[in-house]
């Protein structure tokens, strides 16, 4: 078992939020609304976003150095994928200078996948005594990006996905547990790899497939045709390009599987559909409908009107 | 060129609904609210679609003898597609027996492929005098079928594809243009092979895209954790699958191809993933993104809102 640390503070009264794009500013508001005595400091490397948080009043002050966020209870990091194992890494340099005083540091991520990410942390903070990591997925997003685009609502009613592994602290999990639902967050718990290969077929996949659909309407009149149908099954292909990449990269091995299950069931379709077969193209498309009908049941239907 | 026939009737006084599902019966209260002189008849083989169509005054009578069409000024097929070679066989049966008087007929279909339609209709009506044949196709729909599902708003602001072929009449087809138009459809014109080259890509793979994606969540937790871009990128695989099953073969040719294009997309997207080339996946996803963001640019964004 863990050593038994430093008391973790309950209601941080200092909350850093390293990256204030769309997720981390959106925090800030909700933060705002519903934990005002919550003191919110921005960091990131460009100051743009940092202001533009400011004015939106997502964050009470701001920082371009990372060392702001040693002053704070909890840090949250919510900057792109890419960059989460070099700011682990300047934190735990950070932390071993020994300028930080005061009860145990709660750190939190928001990455779309979650391997790597524990893998980096316990590599960069496992050493540290007094410090806690707590791996966070909130399932909430959308196509547009930035400070501009944050929604003090985004979480609301979400789910987030917490995924521990042996380092994890329990006391720190149910501090995060408590923090996520007093934003209006369902919270649930899987393991890393349990959470990367769902997130592949709910998540990824659909990004892919979108994408894949949208690419081939460049096509004669598709604008002038496609009806509603279309864009919401394509709306997923306007996220930004960078993160996706990212997160389809930092996932590969449940994504190209994810692909594979995909090509083997549209294969299933076209020897069906080339062979005339209509019980077995009907059958197929059933299967399909009974599991999204499912799917609608078990969310009470409603989030799909 | 074709012989001059009898007049058609300009605004038709009477129009058979042939089949009151969705379409039928949604096309029925449009009619009810916008062009309430014409009187509207549905026929259909089932006593209780009929019933539902009438008692939500979709329909002024009703006749489950086809027959009952041919007092019609105008008549629309709105019955599924794998029905409309039998209708169109009988209908021309009902015409030679000359039990019709009075101007011009009318005939529409509104199914979701063309080029088969159109063929049935040149083998049993192009032979009759004063009989025009017109074939449509509302981008209109929903996962709901029946009369239950219909909606009088339905077509409102949709496009409406209209399919001439060389035994089209120019006076038909421009009061066909007139009649959808009064229903506040945006009337767009290409051929039949154009038209189904085309709603492969933006209907019929979207379709199978969604389904195929939708049925690969029946996997864990994925009720618990897929957001509302999952919902929104698989809703289309609620359709009815025998609707569905009957468009996929009737466009069998054309929706093998958009599968081999997307296909192919994605065998792109796998191989950058691979090995790893982040540059290659990036330039996969901005694509499709600039095709998708092009998209709401023409429709004037505000439709996928």
């Amino acid at each position: 078992m863990m050593p038994v640390g430093p008391p973790i503070a309950f209601a941080p009264r200092t909350l850093a939020i390293v990256g204030t794009g769309l997720l981390g500013t959106s925090l800030g508001l909700a933060l705002g609304r519903l934990e005002p005595g919550i003191h919110r400091i921005g960091i990131g490397r460009r100051l743009e976003p940092l202001k533009v948080a400011h004015q939106r009043q997502a964050i009470d002050e701001f920082n371009t150095d990372l060392a702001g966020a040693l002053a704070a209870d909890w840090i949250v990091l919510a900057m792109p994928l890419a960059s989460t194992g070099r700011v682990l890494c300047d934190l735990a340099r950070g932390l071993e200078a020994g300028t930080r005083s005061g009860p145990g540091l709660v750190v939190m991520d928001l990455g779309s996948t979650k391997r790597d990410v524990l893998l980096q942390a316990d590599r960069w903070l496992g050493e540290l005594a007094g410090v806690y990591f707590v791996g966070c997925h909130p399932m909430a997003g959308g196509e547009r990006q930035g400070p501009e685009a944050a929604d003090g609502m985004l979480f609301a009613g979400k789910p987030l996905i917490i995924t521990p592994n042996a380092s994890t602290d329990a006391r720190a999990k149910a501090e995060v547990v408590r923090f996520w639902e007093a934003l209006g967050m369902r919270t649930l718990e899987m393991d890393a790899a349990e959470h990367d290969e769902l997130v592949a077929r709910v998540s990824h996949l659909p990004h892919i497939a979108a994408a894949a659909v949208a690419g081939l309407a460049d096509f004669g009149r598709a604008a002038e045709v496609a009806s509603t149908g279309f864009a919401d099954m394509t709306r997923l292909a306007m996220g930004d390009s960078r993160i996706w990449t990212e997160i389809l990269l930092s996932n590969r091995d449940k994504v190209l599987e994810a692909i594979e299950a995909v090509n083997h069931s549209i294969e299933g379709l076209r020897e069906a559909l080339e062979n005339g077969n209509a019980g077995e193209v009907s059958r197929w498309l059933d299967e399909a409908r009974s599991v999204r009908q499912a799917f609608d049941g078990l969310r009470g239907g409603g989030q799909s009107a």
